[in-house]
């Protein structure tokens, strides 16, 4: 990937979980993960995934979940998100109580304010459902079922791509405050949904 | 798949999970859950799977488990379990602090001795992993790289059909006293691994 960006797109920055950063302040960056869900890799559940962003200025413009194994590829951007070049919506429950909420673990939550959150929030939903790694964004952004994902201790690499295919898909994926993400962002807590939670930010922690 | 079973079997019995029961004392029975894995099912996740077991007075002697999406087949039968028609076998961590264990959600185990259990399990293994559902056993009779399941408050739909192609693929599965399991087996807690856990039953709970 790093070669084929290099060759075509010489001014543009690349920052991959594997090889380090190339030109990271540059107007447009590449952020790379070959392997999103390390773990479900090596144990041969197919949900790991490989990530591409694309961002301007620090903002995500562009974003790919790619699962090799299932041969499904999502892409959002320009305000459109498909799935294997079909367009996708997120549908998103009405109400929390109503979601079906993923998170790779429980134990990603640090202690005190993280994992106090995650409780209350888990005691809301619906049902909530784990290991599912970076495919449960992908599910929400095609309107599967799933309606929300919760997670904490994200790196970049795991982050930047989903965001456009989760906000051009009809979500929103923003940090615990509700504020979007860059790559500039601190974020231990994400939320995606079709919800609004953001009108009372506090209301659930 | 009753329909086939009464025209081909009609002295078999079968208990399904959907249409009840029909001789449930023959000889041979059938247990089928069409859908294991609701949860993942109606999200998207493709790890849902249809159980299919054959018992001989009730001990479980066939197992099938098929994935539709992916279109992988495990049938575990006459002392060999294969996957799309290629005998597998477990391969399963040396000792526990190895062991990539997986459960469907923490959350399934009662409170009192089964969280303890847990609990305790969790702490000692290299790392707990969720929502592998019905193909947790799959990816460890294939010998994938997960070494361990550990599920509480199954049903025999949810067990019955896992056992043949766990222990004909070299693996074990049991109660949590390392008990072999029956149609009459009360099961709260199941074990499953290539690990010898048994010989000191009560050392981690």
């Amino acid at each position: 990937m790093r070669d084929l960006i290099e060759a075509r797109y010489p001014s543009h920055g690349i920052i991959g979980e594997e090889f380090g950063s190339l030109r990271p302040d540059a107007e447009w960056v590449w952020v790379l993960d070959p392997i999103d869900g390390t773990k479900s890799f090596i144990t041969g559940k197919p949900l790991f995934g490989t990530l591409i962003a694309l961002l301007r200025k620090g903002v995500p413009a562009l974003g790919i979940i790619d699962q090799c194994v299932l041969r499904e590829r999502w892409l959002g951007a320009n305000g459109r998100t498909t799935l294997n070049g079909q367009p996708v919506k997120a549908l998103g429950a009405g109400r929390l109580e109503e979601a079906m909420m993923y998170a790779t673990t429980p134990h990603m939550f640090g202690p005190g304010l993280e994992e106090q959150r995650f409780a209350a929030l888990r005691a809301c939903v619906k049902r909530p459902l784990y290991g599912c790694d970076c495919y449960a964004y992908g599910l929400v952004a095609a309107g599967f079922g799933a309606d929300l994902v919760v997670e904490a201790d994200l790196g970049i690499y795991d982050y930047c791509a989903l965001v456009p295919v989760v906000n051009c898909a009809g979500g929103r994926m923003t940090d615990w405050r509700g504020r979007d993400l860059t790559l500039q962002s601190h974020v231990f807590w994400l939320l995606l949904l079709g919800l609004n939670l953001w009108g009372e930010p506090d209301s659930h922690g």
